[in-house]
């Protein structure tokens, strides 16, 4: 594997699911594998769980790893040629780039979208610079558009929690304070479209998904029907994607908080959530609480997608 | 071990002072202990001694390390349950704690006394929030009312340079600009009092240090006269802890700076201070820079004491 | 090797360069030489390349690594005796350094000119206190008058392109927006002198380095004279350092600018620059995007010059 920001780079999901299960029985299986291989992680955004995720898969692997943590505000690299940089832009991006890629074997990026300009975030503008420039293997940590290490986690928790082949699996919009991008829901709609399961998104009217993510998933917009039936409740917010509402809240509407109300006509539906969650406005206490929650078995398999896709990153290398 | 937050947890102390003159003379005896284990050090406050200290001890035992930086502000996490999360706290703590557990093997926490409330500080809310949720062994890098790690390297230092079987060892009070946690004094005076010394602590009148951790040790109001035929010194600065006081600064009075004129009295006793140490407020120049002053071997007993508590608590992992 | 703060310290320069070729063949060569050997990286200024380099050149030997970032305004040591230290300095400089010396092998140290004292700068106080206090050999991540990891790199990187014996190597001042120390040029400089290239130094008049940094080197106020027949051209903007303009900006003359113009009359020369480099100021894209630009190989050349310093240092270990 050479880079992974998508669903599509991962190939064959069945492979990479046993090897997410081979890794969860032992951590430390390939703990050869990564032997003087450095990873360097770069932080335009501040982490938590998927810093210490991807930092513990480094380690089961044996890797070196550095960690740089870049101001959103000073990270201003000139991208244009024949610019007199007299300004507040101290370096162009075609020397900045391949140096870091100088001291490492694999460089992971962190760089969410600013909502300042819809076609910079989905172009993923910071994310390609990386892939084009650096001369390493580069991998999402959470950039503009996706969250893959976030869906294949999700994916194996799914995997490990499912009582049927094809589970329903329904992705529901739930309200929050602030303004949060769509990488998260924009990637697990992907992940799930690449899969046979059922898969249904529910949300308010205004908060479409970009269609390229929505792809043939079923599109509902009364919550209480998508969660009939459901296997797998997948609880996020997001901002408005579509047209001048970019990067806007609509709603805060706390009907569409999960509640035992939406999950008593569930199919007594595992809860999901990418974690950190706001309670009582995602999701309340008592399903969150509740036997049937998985979020921290969620967390806990971000070590273990980030562990598969460093493995195949480790075995890319020339 | 399953923990480290006072000097129960450390059980027999000839055993574990056995233990540490073993790891004095060769650090990396163990190193092979700590493979593919994992250390999170979780720090709400900044420290340089117990960082690097704590960081090396954990290398000596060939573990891995993973430092988490808390800005004190921005750990806010709800902690109560029906509460609608739309404010400032992104997190509950049964979710935020749980999710570290599940990355690392041994959770280290840094969280100071803030003042606000004496009982908020004295139940060591935060440390045991750790300890209850994380699903890891925690050990305190300095908590709201003691630090041990330094009080182990304290006991060491002094059976070190101990010339007696029983020495007297005087713990003083001194000016300082700032308040200061009562941690230390704390955690030295509940540490000494799990000896056989002769224990002095000695204070102006209002300093008085919370009941259970003066424990059996002689209070002492006149300096000169706990000062006499002492073979320890231990000077340190603490805000005021009882009644409405807490947390105040009641005096600065440099009479009890230590200098020549009370070392005089003692019986030539060594000179100790954890550091940081405002020189000319807490001591003088000349006693900080004489021979007897054995405040540096004291700082580097940190990796030793450091290096015993987390060996103990691999050790107690099942 | 017992410190590395200039050209004299790294000794014999054939030999260092034979090293310096050999570990570039195979970086993890001397991968069992650090093995529980601890570098401590103290900076005092932020850093990317050199804190990059010198980590992974760290983990190329096998050494353990800790990080350090003291905020330049939170590091007031106190340096005298006898003051009642009362006010913002915490701790004085005769417990800080010997202490952070306890935990550790080897200290790297990045401490920039503040231009605010000649003297000060020149003098390399902060350097020299952990050289005389930490008890552990110490090198330079980049003080106030050198920079010799920038300028061995440098020297590597010539040695590696040139194609006569004793090439031309010329230093040229160039403009940019805001006072940058003299301590690349000054090392370079002090490096060039310790070959037998012909070398020059050209600036406009004012820019004068200092004399013990200048030695030997011919200094010549037309840049295009300069340029003529040159093998090399290193560029670099600093701020005048004589007399009463110490650390002022007395030109931002783009005449000066390395372009085609000035490359035309050279020998079809390398263009170099440490990094990071303001375009169109110091160099324009044309020249910098050429075939003949070497900055890329010559910021990979920090992890080369940093791996054999930190081998010397471990090899002078007792």
């Amino acid at each position: 594997m050479k880079k992974f920001t998508c669903v599509q780079d991962i190939g064959d999901l069945k492979s990479a699911l046993a090897e997410a299960f081979e890794i969860q029985k032992d951590r430390f299986k390939y703990v050869e594998l990564g032997r003087n291989k450095t990873l360097m992680m770069i932080f335009f955004n501040s982490s938590l769980r998927t810093r210490l995720s991807t930092q513990k898969a480094a380690l089961n692997l044996g890797m070196n790893v550095m960690v740089l943590d870049i101001n959103q505000g000073a990270w201003k690299l000139e991208t244009e040629r024949g610019v007199i940089m007299d300004g507040d832009k101290p370096e162009h991006l075609l020397e900045a780039i391949p140096v870091m890629g100088c001291y490492c074997d694999i460089i992971g990026v962190r760089s969410f979208a600013r909502f300042e300009d819809r076609d910079f975030d989905y172009q993923e503008t910071i994310l390609n610079q990386f892939i084009q420039y650096s001369g390493r293997p580069v991998f999402s940590m959470e950039a503009a558009t996706r969250h893959p290490l976030q869906s294949f986690a999700d994916l194996i928790t799914i995997e490990e929690y499912k009582k049927t082949a094809r589970p329903k699996v329904v992705m529901t919009w739930a309200p929050h304070p602030r303004p949060l991008p769509q990488a998260v829901p924009n990637s697990f709609a992907e992940w799930m479209n690449a899969t046979d399961y059922d898969f249904v998104i529910t949300h308010p009217e205004g908060y479409e998904l970009a269609p390229q993510f929505v792809g043939n998933a079923k599109v509902e917009y009364d919550q209480m029907k998508a969660f009939e039936g459901a296997d797998f409740i997948y609880a996020k917010n997001w901002a408005a994607y579509t047209g001048d509402n970019y990067g806007q809240i609509l709603s805060k509407d706390r009907e569409w908080t999960v509640s035992d109300r939406q999950m008593a006509v569930t199919n007594n539906a595992f809860f999901m959530h990418c974690l950190p969650v706001r309670r009582n406005m995602i999701v309340t206490d008592d399903v969150i609480e509740s036997p049937q929650s998985i979020v921290i078995p969620e967390a806990a398999n971000r070590e273990i997608s980030a562990t598969v896709v460093l493995k195949r990153l480790i075995e890319g290398l020339e």
